[in-house]
């Protein structure tokens, strides 16, 4: 049995501990906490509940740590902090940092001769994945990335932010003629706003100015200047009802050339259609925790990427039983 | 610079030629062939042909052999014949017998500290890299395959063996609404008649007996009983004009379930669309040539298949390249 940590129990924690109990050589062994652990009340009977603090009595009884906090301000501490101890797992998303991210873990777990996997899910994840396989074999070739339909957390807390807004959601939507376009192989250039559009569900405060609200929204810079941008006022009751969930998903479509005189067009196409973001998020860390595990007992240390994991190491399955069921 | 030897001058070894030219990295050292060399003309100037049984002289002059004959005679005895002597790549797609295909390169490979991939391509090859991602990250779930529209050489065959057939090119293709009931999660049981159609395009011989051989066609056991079969008779000039090319691709569709009540789903869907079946495959074997060669560097030996290979040995770029510009 492979002992897992949570680190964080927020929507991502959650999605863990569920997707642990999908898993039998899995086992729920501790969650940390940042909040006062007495107030956290776990679903898995029997598992024990510590603050962050405390992480490093852990150290013999957690084989890997998944980190299930926010890429802003946790997981650039708590990643390296705990790769110090542990072999860990984290969903590091800011593609932009993500090269010092890499360095700041990778000098800990080869310290502490761990594996950490870094940047696990879809988007950087199996999304990234997708894009490496195509690029790799179809070198002459352009890949393109949709996200949607889905909820932005970021793009609805920022409708939040706005005077008079009670709460409110965003959906990043891709446009179905610019996914044509691409399909069709003809690697279009397409614009910001040719490739997705924004929905917005808004609850306003009573007496507020809906006009004021609808155009802050359309004119925000960076979230929705560069979009066409759609706005609908809902009530209170009808947000809750129909837009309590949190789906997402997109598309990594890829075309490129083959043959002596790149006469033939092949496209390739990866869909996710996921009815809960972290949900799917926390599955792909899960498996992740397997590979580290798995590169740690090997011998292996320092940080990784879904770039650099044997896909065999993700599944339970041995490698007899995979060549022969999957192959 | 990698050097690249190709062992069977078809269509496959075609393809790998002309995929060389657009890897930069590498470069072809010569091509074996079973046939007298002295009959074939490759396309890349400066290159030798070599007779087959010359492959032990070429022992320093290439890194890595990709071997391009078939599944059915060739590359069984062949595999491990030149995994004795160089790193190979092949495309083994007889499914049933990949384990002892496997056990025999293996041990070849091992002996001369040589590293082989096997069943690279797309189906074996990428298709199973999706069905063992899926299945991993959502062990509750169901994965299926589809494949076409396209060019089955092996029914294709199959028709022209018929009494009467001059020529013949036989379309596998999905059945829509199939892929419909799977995209939409509900894991429905398909039979093999619900999943695919076969679409027949036949030049017969002059005076044949049509309907006798629309008969054999649609009741060819294996290849057609199963199936719902369309016979169209067409002209010899017909057939080279409108059915000339090698296109494939198909389908692999996995959803599956998380949560804590395992209420909500996922569905991931990956899809190809080739015009040459022949030239993809080579592509996809290229890339792998890559990823043997730093995997022998590296001290490995054996066999291996894309399930034991980390996705970064197949791309050019450097890990730092691809956190940067993929993940």
């Amino acid at each position: 049995m492979i002992r897992i940590g949570i680190a964080g129990y927020g929507n991502l924690g959650k999605g863990v501990e569920a997707a642990i109990r999908q898993n039998p050589d899995m086992e729920l062994a501790a969650v940390l906490t940042r909040r006062g652990p007495e107030g956290i009340r776990i679903r898995t009977e029997g598992v024990p509940v510590y603050a962050m603090d405390r992480a490093a009595e852990l150290k013999d009884a957690i084989d890997v740590m998944i980190l299930c906090g926010g890429s802003a301000t946790d997981l650039p501490k708590q990643t390296p902090a705990l790769a110090s101890i542990f072999n860990v797992v984290d969903s590091f998303d800011t593609h932009a940092k993500i090269p010092e991210h890499f360095a700041d873990v990778d000098q800990a777990a080869k310290t502490a001769k761990k594996v950490a996997v870094i940047s696990a899910g879809w988007d950087p994840g199996l999304f990234s994945l997708n894009r490496l396989y195509a690029g790799a074999i179809l070198p002459e070739g352009k890949t393109y990335t949709f996200w949607g339909k889905g909820v932005s957390q970021g793009h609805s807390d920022a409708i939040r932010r706005i005077d008079g807004v009670k709460d409110a959601r965003q959906y990043t939507i891709p446009v179905e003629s610019a996914l044509e376009a691409v399909r069709s192989g003809k690697n279009p250039d397409l614009t910001t706003r040719q490739k997705h559009t924004r929905e917005c569900f808004v609850v306003a405060e009573d007496g507020a100015d809906l006009a004021r609200i609808e155009r802050e929204i359309k004119t925000m810079p960076n979230y929705f200047d560069e979009y066409d941008t759609t706005v609908h006022f809902i009530s209170e009751e009808e947000l809750l009802r129909d837009h309590g969930g949190i789906p997402h998903g997109g598309f990594v479509i890829s075309s490129g050339k083959t043959g002596w005189d790149r006469e033939n067009t092949h496209v390739i196409e990866y869909r996710l259609k996921l009815d809960s973001n972290p949900e799917f998020t926390s599955s792909v860390l899960v498996a992740c925790a397997r590979a580290a595990y798995r590169m740690e007992q090997e011998g292996q240390s320092g940080c990784k990427t879904l770039f650099d994991i044997p896909p065999a190491y993700l599944s339970p399955k041995t490698g007899e039983e995979l060549r022969a069921a999957l192959l």
